[in-house]
């Protein structure tokens, strides 16, 4: 469920990033540069990191856990599997009237490690994904707009309040992007289809072909194709590990709904049944070709929503 | 195996192009503007085609299979399944001289079709297999630089004269394209495994995503990850049927083989096996990326080469 309007633009005194890279250090600039927020302290592991951040610009101090004191805005933008301790080490200095939201790109697992970390405090969390990237990391790769008109789900929990709830909001729509609204299942059910999965197969098909004997000849002949599927194989090792752990249930059950299908196509091939695999291929085009005219006229529409601004 | 030095140049009196779309046309574009062909004529079974091929100046004049005769090139750039019907039209025409070649994505099943139409004339025929495209297809999507630094694999026969499969390999290297030579079944076990295989699971990923009752709402939450992943999906079914089933035992192979893969990762994710998952991860990212570096390295060294004529 996407929100119908905007929420009312609101000012921070005070926004904590744990994490200063990419997807932290974003958020920070966005909001600096739509001038939502006066003040913001980094926290993060490895103090050179943090100080580039700040030569950057993107912080305006270094911080800790106790920095959240006093803080109206708190971001957790480290790895996932970092959640939990993070929100123990904050949960002392947390005061009413501050919420605290992630970045993770699992949900159900986030929850769960915010209720065990926070408790009684649990209603001052706002789980988030917002749906965005590039290639590069780190707070060099930090950008104002890389929220642009995209995606960020709230997987609100029973527990928050609405006022909570549209801080949250109100700070990523400052950022550009778009509100969504889904259950934590929800949201991880829908990723392990559309991200997860392909993921997982991308690696598959990447690891298959590097173990061959004669894998620098079939690499030799991978064109743009190849290189377009199997994008999405450069990413972390380490974070897809974790979001495949995370996520784990999800993307069982999206692995065998494939493995599925590819044993219908398998069968299809075996008795050179043409018509079948065209079916299935005249399908699988359309439906994407829906897709991207959808995509496309969403586009258009959110230009010319801006341009009558 | 790449050719160690470009063979010499040579010019052509008359080329037939079977099939005057995006690879036809494009192949007429480029051997015109090395000023490597006299006259081009066009075959094709619609008039509307052939007549926009030749206001475009792809086609100087439009003929039919008696336009072979007086040939010393001919290209059939038509869809796979119809090489038999058309080498056996052309096949009366085909005097001395005159070699054929072709642009179909495999090539066991168009050496099998060849050998069945041509019979005596065989040794006329080198198989051949351009590896670029673009997303467009006919006559006005063809340019003159498609073949650009790209690569054109030449499954050769026994039968071939080291004289026709130069003339063949010159007409291309005109082009701008870089000659490579492979069985046709070395040909199609390593097409089955990097761009045939890849089509089949994206079109089986969009397939399986569009059949749910909630694919609008996963759709809706497809990111460019997703984009890249599925991008081939938008290929021409009817082709991808032809060639699935044109390269149907190396494609099971292929498939099989990665079904094995998916079972492993599948088996590693039931157990949280992290350290597992990670290692499949890091081996495709790190070859995926040695993968990259080589084509950039390609291209640098090319672009030198082309710098330094």
């Amino acid at each position: 469920m996407q929100s119908a309007s905007p929420t009312s633009s609101r000012s921070f005194n005070r926004l904590v990033v744990f994490g200063v890279g990419l997807i932290g250090g974003s958020f920070a600039l966005a909001l600096k540069q739509a001038n939502a927020v006066k003040q913001v302290i980094g926290v993060g592991r490895r103090a050179e990191t943090l100080k580039r951040a700040q030569a950057l610009g993107i912080i305006d101090a270094i911080g800790d856990a106790s920095s959240v004191a006093g803080a109206d805005l708190v971001l957790i933008a480290a790895p996932v599997a970092q959640t939990e301790t993070l929100l123990r080490e904050l949960k002392p200095h947390l005061q009413p009237g501050t919420v605290v939201t992630d970045a993770g790109s699992t949900k159900s697992d986030v929850v769960q490690a915010a209720r065990a970390a926070l408790g009684d405090k649990i209603a001052q969390f706002v789980p988030g994904h917002p749906i965005a990237g590039r290639e590069q990391n780190g707070p060099e790769a930090a950008i104002a707009t890389l929220y642009h008109g995209k995606k960020v789900v709230l997987t609100a929990l029973p527990e928050n309040s609405p006022e909570y709830i549209a801080m949250v909001a109100s700070a990523w729509q400052q950022c550009g992007a778009l509100i969504h609204h889904l259950s934590a299942d929800e949201h991880d059910a829908v990723f392990a289809a559309v991200s997860h999965l392909p993921h997982l197969l991308a690696y598959a098909l990447v690891n298959d072909i590097a173990a061959r004997s004669n894998a620098d000849r079939l690499f030799q002949y991978a064109a743009s194709g190849f290189r377009d599927f199997t994008r999405i194989a450069g990413s972390s090792p380490e974070m897809w590990r974790d979001i495949s752990l995370a996520n784990r249930s999800a993307l069982l059950a999206e692995l065998d709904a494939y493995t599925l299908q590819l044993s219908t196509l398998r069968a299809m091939l075996a008795a050179s049944d043409g018509a079948g695999l065209e079916q299935v291929y005249a399908r699988a085009q359309s439906a994407r070709q829906a897709w991207i005219a959808a995509i496309e006229a969403a586009e258009q529409a959110r230009a010319y929503e801006q341009g009558g601004d």
